[in-house]
């Protein structure tokens, strides 16, 4: 049994803390430092950006989980991304780890460090270790909820949530978890920064199979604009506080409660992330059926929810079934253009290739609202899925367009 | 030596002449019918959309084209797609280039057709033909630019040119043009129709060759916003009228003129279908030089002209080097960010892989221009390409948010 709880967060399994401090690394009179550390050393996995161009601190956490060794905490900067900062850049994210194993007394190799914000601009590194020393004294289960505001950067609201689950054998466990994302967002770990944490205990490849088979229902399926970017990562810690017995099985009762909870908070995250997508108006959930098989069918989901033309209909509250079949036509999926299906907002538009008649009037007054739900039906086979994405408004352009000044 | 004629147009080039009728399909009071007619057998290249929603016309010609006659003619209409109108759309199909083919007395199997406008609507087929029996009987070499004008559906202005070219042999050949583009403009020929013609005689089998090399560095370099349409169509028709001998090698002295010369035309239409995409303030050359392979250069340059991030920094005549080196990062092609180096404008902003300082003020305002270039040297081999784009702008979002209504 899985239970939200209110006002969840990175800090609500048993065994971590958080912290935060206001460094004046971008943002005046805010907070822009984000420590979570695990009393106890904690398994982790970790997905990071495809994007050729990495931020300093993905290089550093990627040759950290290369060693595969536990981890107690991670770091967070908001307001500058550590990319494109040279040499001087990866030394600031070692300068990071190390100004937290030291003031708390860990192990070396044991801190995770994310930056987001600018790109290309050389880190204050004094000014974010004098934060990390001033953290590092304030560790407390009550600021998980601070730990997801301070690492905003366009994010116009912080995304945070934690589940209880309910384990077969009456054990409970807490997934919590927290996310940054607004513009840029895309599949592949696009600028998006996401922590959870939880008391399970979930030995590392373990951890590391539930990551990734949930990421490809959560983060991976959801686009904002298309374009991903330089510092995307996800990371999973597991510090086994909870007293349930380790979870070694995927496929057992006791690993299919643990998915379930992971990619409750997971696809909570994910959505959240959408509805913050810069100048989004609208929550769009996309789901494609009768493909010949499941990635197909996400192929041609994902492909609709990148089409600017589509977004753009969604903003004005179009029923655009064209432009929906467009997208499926130029998608690379097998498809029949006679065959599909189309419904928005739960109406029929399309049977067999053929629009139907509709009253644009209704129409457009049933999707001017701020979930929209597009339906595709291939008739071709039993693969599906569900993606989520949100419109194209002038918001998205104002803010893209004077993102730097 | 190739020159550009003034108010060149598709019926510049002799043994062509060209006709408009007002229909009434969706517009009122004015042309929305565009015929075009060589007064001797023609042969004919076509390349087609990829998208897997092919639209009724699209189908024919591609039927046409397989039994490999010549042409002698090819009408098109705006204001209706005929695309998702089932078997009556193709009846519809067949019926317009039968009411060529009977009003001008040609042989079966001559007429190429083309539509273009809303899709899903059924066709006015009476309305159709009786405007091709009226532009029928005005047929004359002084209406390519009213044809230029009938096939516009969002575009806000004709396009067309015509060039002639001197051939090594003292012979002069013209080739002329006309595009309809606007929105949804995409390499693979995305919602773009195309008509070009030459009194030159070049074989059927020659021809399609010079249109695949000038359609790769033309129509296949421009992008819009990445979507791809039901009905893009490139038609090349070559008569011979010129009395210039065949051209049977695209590698001869001739061959080489000829293939300067289309593309010289198809760049123009190419570069004037961008300027007029929907909303676009400025046109955008975007220069990858220094890949592996020509491939790649081309498949970076043109993951830059698709970024939304990109487009709207472009919009906001901001030097957004960031967004070009993440677009480049996840192009997929081989890059080491520490190589690259990017200019905007002409004005160095990162070289490799770091920073330039700039003064932001002065780089907004060279940019703020309508024509921008983007240069990127990845540093690693003799790979180039040039491609063109237009930025997302507020018109951009209404254009399409209010299309339908």
């Amino acid at each position: 049994m899985i239970s939200f709880l209110a006002d969840g967060h990175v800090a609500s399994p048993r065994g971590w803390r958080a912290a935060v401090a206001a460094c004046g690394i971008k943002y005046a009179n805010r907070d822009d430092l984000a420590l979570v550390v695990s009393d106890y050393p904690a398994t982790a996995a970790a997905v990071f950006t495809t994007n050729a161009v990495k931020a300093a601190p993905v290089l550093y956490d990627m040759a950290l989980m290369a060693q595969g060794g536990d981890l107690r905490a991670v770091v967070i900067n908001a307001g500058n991304a550590n990319a494109c900062t040279g040499v001087d850049g990866d030394a600031a994210a070692v300068a990071m780890a190390r100004a937290v194993e030291q003031a708390l007394d860990l192990p070396p190799n044991s801190v995770f460090v994310m930056s987001t914000g600018t790109i290309g601009v050389p880190m204050p590194v004094d000014k974010i270790t004098r934060g990390i020393a001033e953290a590092a004294t304030r560790l407390s289960p009550d600021h998980g909820l601070a730990v997801a505001r301070a690492i905003m950067t366009t994010d116009t609201r912080p995304k945070h949530c934690a589940v209880t689950v309910t384990l077969p054998d009456g054990n409970v466990i807490t997934i919590g978890g927290m996310a940054k994302g607004a513009g840029m967002i895309h599949p592949n770990m696009a600028t998006m920064l996401a922590v959870v944490t939880t008391d399970a205990a979930v030995p590392r490849d373990v951890l590391d199979a539930a990551m990734r088979q949930v990421l490809e229902v959560s983060f991976n399926s959801i686009s904002i604009d298309g374009d991903t970017s330089t510092n995307d990562t996800l990371l999973v810690m597991a510090n086994g506080v909870s007293g349930a017995p380790p979870i070694t099985d995927l496929a057992s009762p006791a690993g299919a409660a643990f998915i379930a909870g992971l990619t409750a908070v997971c696809q909570h995250l994910a959505h959240a992330i959408v509805r913050d997508g810069e100048g989004a108006t609208r929550f769009v959930t996309i789901t494609v059926r009768g493909a010949v098989n499941n990635a197909e069918a996400k192929q041609a989901a994902m492909t609709i929810a990148r089409s600017p033309l589509v977004k753009t209909a969604l903003f004005g509250a179009d029923p655009n079934w064209g432009r929906v079949l467009c997208a499926i036509g130029y998608s690379g999926v097998t498809v029949d253009p006679n065959r599909v299906v189309l419904h928005f907002g739960g109406m029929r538009v399309l049977e067999n290739g053929l629009p139907l008649p509709f009253d644009e009037k209704a129409a457009h007054k049933l999707l001017d609202v701020p979930d929209i739900t597009i339906d595709a039906d291939l008739g071709l086979g039993d693969g599906s899925a569900t993606v989520w994405t949100c419109d194209f408004s002038y918001d998205y352009v104002r803010i893209n367009a004077e993102y730097r000044t």
